[in-house]
């Protein structure tokens, strides 16, 4: 059934009737607002924007991979203050000619991601819109307080949780039409790119043992975002590229772009975090609790220096800037 | 400055700069998520997508009134359930050749609000996007628990906040470019269209005494928000045409349509709510304190009776239902 044929009021029906009341919830969707316990003094909350045609593509996205991803970048932002998640406002403009079952499909994604994690969808606002797009707001708590990206200090180590590179290079295979399902890691980079993992338990350990003193998620590109961190702490860095945790499927197949996509491209939602340089060995003690392999692959450095990378003879490395900005499209 | 060249962190900027840190904000905009403090156990949380084209037109409605008003419709959805804001998370879609200054306009319109409601914005997201669309998240608190829509029952007097249609028939003057600057009450209409006033003091108070059963804010028309509340409770109503509230612009303009924008018209962001038969004599003795009056315009009857508007002679009056449906378009 079309959109068009099965209304708004028809839609919102349909989603309430397929999300149960979550933890917490006391009136969920289908009222003014939702009325939510509030379990903590300090709350985080976290909103994103998705449109088609600027932040994915239906070419390559199915319903469910998107409902999937909507809720996993938005975790990922979460865990990047140290927080938990609870509660998710997900609004849709949609195409009056979609229909009811790819809607409903979104919603399962977004489900299934959303009890493994938690969290409880109480409400959102729906339209007609030419182009599909997504307005998500995740409310959680900070219950060992929120970290955020002023706290970095020259001198501080730089560590990044798991692999980088591996969705941004799964997006360029799959907009290069590319085939290669018997190829080892294949799968491996397309499922990176569309199912991200959220590091929640690294993010709230490392907030509870305070030892990330800053921290973001790469969603831009490592050095945009480290850029974050830097503008924000008001400090430099040096990037030891030969430390960057690269996946062996990201080495089967960036080719000549070497550590390219490691650097600059998006959509890693690994963490980022700078440690007091004391804290080394405090770090490499809990290192096995964090659910995801850490690697450290720098250092602050005076502002004045800027933001660097360099190679195993320390020689500095030009690295073609391409973050992305939503307005200027690439820079 | 057009945006293509301000880019989207400059524009974030900007907005950063420009918007005072509130009451229980620890962290604002800019980082990850936003973190603030939660003062009381009981949290609401509602949302609105506005579309250009849509939910607005920009040929008649000021950046800064769209600002002030995407706050206020959010507002009056926390009036509806007796709550209080406090957090705006703001998130909206730009076209690339929209000038900053106008977007600043919009934030300085939903400011201008927000500082008088005690709403701190405290973050949200930007994107390019083909066609102007606002995302808005508000999230405030329910000390005295959330008035549902679902607490109806048969018997009880129907209520409605100031006054009705005003809205709807401005805008209909806005679109047939009716001039009547003049005229009086014109201004008062448009006024109505554009800055409507979240009924806050009386759904708090209408909460706190426990007055109000079940409670909605006018947005889509008297009788189609009507039609949610005897849906939620499971009743019937009428409606007395005679006691509708109406202004002396509305009576001056409204013609030969009467009623009928009173009746079916949108937006005006009054209250609707269901008393007990036994608390009429209760009601009286707030009603000066809930800053606008209040009018006793019908009561709730059994299911099978529907909703049906009568005269002063008691008899039936046959109404075009006109509601609003997004996919639909008017139905």
């Amino acid at each position: 059934m079309r959109l068009r044929e099965l209304g708004e009021f028809g839609l919102i029906e349909r989603i309430r009737k397929a999300t149960p009341s979550g933890p917490g919830v006391r009136l969920g969707i289908g009222d003014d607002a939702a009325w939510v316990e509030c379990k903590k003094a300090s709350l985080l909350v976290t909103s994103d924007l998705l449109l088609e045609g600027v932040h994915f593509s239906l070419k390559w996205t199915t319903f469910r991979g998107l409902g999937y991803k909507t809720l996993a970048v938005n975790l990922s932002d979460l865990a990047a203050m140290g927080g938990s998640p609870a509660y998710l406002i997900l609004s849709l403009g949609i195409p009056v000619d979609f229909k009811a079952e790819d809607v409903e499909q979104f919603y399962r994604g977004m489900r299934a991601l959303a009890s493994r994690s938690g969290v409880a969808l109480i409400g959102g606002d729906t339209s007609a819109s030419k182009r599909f797009f997504i307005s998500a707001t995740l409310v959680g708590y900070a219950p060992y307080g929120a970290i955020a990206r002023s706290g970095g200090r020259i001198g501080d180590d730089l560590y990044v949780t798991g692999t980088l590179g591996d969705s941004a290079l799964g997006l360029q295979l799959l907009k290069r039409r590319k085939h290669g399902a018997g190829r080892h890691g294949f799968a491996y980079l397309l499922s990176r790119h569309h199912f991200p993992t959220a590091r929640l338990t690294a993010g709230a350990l490392l907030a509870r043992k305070k030892l990330a003193k800053a921290m973001i998620d790469v969603s831009d590109g490592l050095l945009q975002d480290l850029g974050h961190i830097c503008t924000a702490s008001g400090v430099g860095a040096v990037v030891y590229q030969d430390a960057l945790p690269l996946s062996p499927a990201y080495r089967s197949w960036a080719g000549r772009k070497g550590p390219l996509y490691a650097l600059t491209g998006g959509e890693d939602y690994e963490l980022l975090f700078c440690v007091r340089r004391r804290d080394r060995q405090r770090l490499e003690r809990i290192k096995n609790k964090l659910a995801v392999r850490v690697t450290r692959i720098g250092e602050c450095r005076p502002l004045e220096e800027g933001i660097r990378v360099i190679n195993a003879a320390g020689e500095p490395v030009a690295i073609p800037v391409a973050g992305h900005d939503h307005f200027k499209g690439k820079h």
